[in-house]
């Protein structure tokens, strides 16, 4: 899957991802109110919502982006009902060809960590027959809990070549408090980094490996070092657009083949209706906003890639 | 919720929590084949053996343990219609009175923790009601984002009552290469424990915090500082019996009070009628094999902390 997913940037010249985090209040109103009248002021009602959301702007994007990343935080609020949607969403977006990233931040131990693996990234077995259910291509994964952790994991995405993106460095502010705490002069997300390149010397694909990293994009410094200590890791980069990062930023978290990262946009994109710049789009046409802040997003990016090299 | 957690430790006399963990490989046969002529060799069959599973070995030992502790992957495997029974698990426990402690380790940061805890331990907003959904009274929370992402957590516990455990040293082999890294001479999860203690002085119960900490049975040394540095944290304590932790060593987890830590068991009980201690039991009655190993349970860890004091 990691071949697939750096043939697919390689081919639309974009790398890029769209966060599919659609909180209900990023959702334009007559989206909602046409979901309210059918089911309410209810969990049904408000998963409608989100589904026509996520649908129109999958349809007014795919033929432009490698990938989505669904964070299912925002389906899960919702609890079962939301679950549905999360999975329909990655159905179709499978539909369409596209790379799903599940944002699942899951990490446990052994049978465990199991467990989330075969539910989002292969299948349950059952009487003998393998099972798929959530069916991502790529999930995040919380490395706190250590190798034990992420094996599971790494198991099933050999079996099934899918993979994983391990958080090593976050875009938050608080991200320091443990991850920049120094081990021996060196900041423990190093150690994580390094780690991370460790395991994914035992999944390569053709160039880079199914083993990725999370490093946030406000952190341009940190990704510059975390780049060279993992050559053939590919990096989710979230913090680009709302949270700050810039373009000139992400320079340093590309190889000099222009591979090697993928910057994410979730509120920029699935809400660009809402931004003064795309405004003259109007509520009614979200998802043609949407589509426009994806044209820009891959100009400023690649924009900045070729003003660097 | 955590006073009522410690006032049904002291009531039944019983620090222990009930790990409701349903791999399909711990179910008996019997209960497997029952569901499959029902269901198919589906998900849908598989579920409806977890359920019943749980549902007897609820029955069987609810008036003797104070809180149960389903662990979310081991449903979310199964997907939506695993996820089904977990809330159904959830509100069954809820019915019979039981603290319910969801094993979820989630953690991200901003909004998306405040989704995951809106659907675990609130209720999402929808058209100004808030609806509950999966509805827990405690869940396990990662804090490698740090305080961005367990704050939102103890925003929605404040309003509701409810409570998290953070992971501060896991009870697994490789836990200690990120947790046990040093930091200026002191390992990075103590660092971790010192904020585990300075966010519970904002959430305080009658006499301990809302924010609870998991410290596994596996490493007692480590509890034993870890307890000095959080006094007023509940702490959770995986690893018990099938992981290898003896009741002798739990004794530094607890204050001089009798109070402060509740201990897990999984497998030692769910699966309780596959040792050879319970195997006269017989498949048949598993459920009564896990209500004996629940009374052995106690009477072992009381035994140990009378033993100590």
């Amino acid at each position: 899957m990691i071949n697939k997913l750096v043939g697919k940037i390689q081919k639309l010249d974009a790398p890029i991802v769209v966060g599919l985090d659609p909180m209900l209040s990023y959702i334009p109103e007559h989206v909602v109110k046409k979901a309210f009248a059918e089911y309410g002021e209810t969990i049904e009602g408000a998963c409608e919502a989100v589904w026509q959301y996520n649908k129109a702007i999958v349809d007014a994007t795919y033929d432009l982006i490698p990938a989505v990343k669904p964070q299912i935080a925002m389906y899960e609020q919702f609890g079962v009902e939301g679950l549905k949607v999360f999975q329909k969403t990655v159905d179709y977006c499978k539909s369409k060809d596209l790379v799903v990233i599940g944002d699942i931040k899951r990490g446990d131990i052994g049978s465990t960590s199991t467990a989330y693996a075969v539910g989002h990234l292969g299948g349950v077995e059952i009487g003998g027959k393998k099972i798929k259910t959530f069916n991502e291509d790529f999930v995040t994964v919380n490395p706190y809990l250590g190798t034990d952790g992420v094996k599971p994991f790494m198991d099933v995405c050999k079996e099934e070549k899918t993979g994983i993106f391990v958080l090593v460095k976050t875009s938050n502010k608080s991200s320091g408090e443990f991850q920049d705490q120094l081990v021996d002069g060196r900041p423990l997300y190093e150690i994580v980094g390094e780690h991370v390149a460790k395991w994914g010397e035992e999944l390569m694909g053709d160039s880079y490996s199914y083993v990725g990293a999370v490093v946030g994009a406000t952190y341009p410094e940190m990704g510059k070092v975390l780049r060279k200590l993992m050559p053939k890791t590919y990096i989710l980069v979230p913090g680009y657009g709302a949270q700050g990062g810039k373009a000139a930023d992400l320079v340093p978290y590309f190889n000099e083949d222009g591979l090697g990262a993928i910057v994410n946009s979730s509120r920029g994109i699935i809400a660009a209706y809402k931004q003064e710049k795309y405004a003259s789009f109007g509520a009614e046409h979200f998802a043609d906003a949407s589509r426009q802040a994806v044209i820009d997003m891959i100009e400023d990016i690649n924009g900045a890639l070729k003003a660097a090299r």
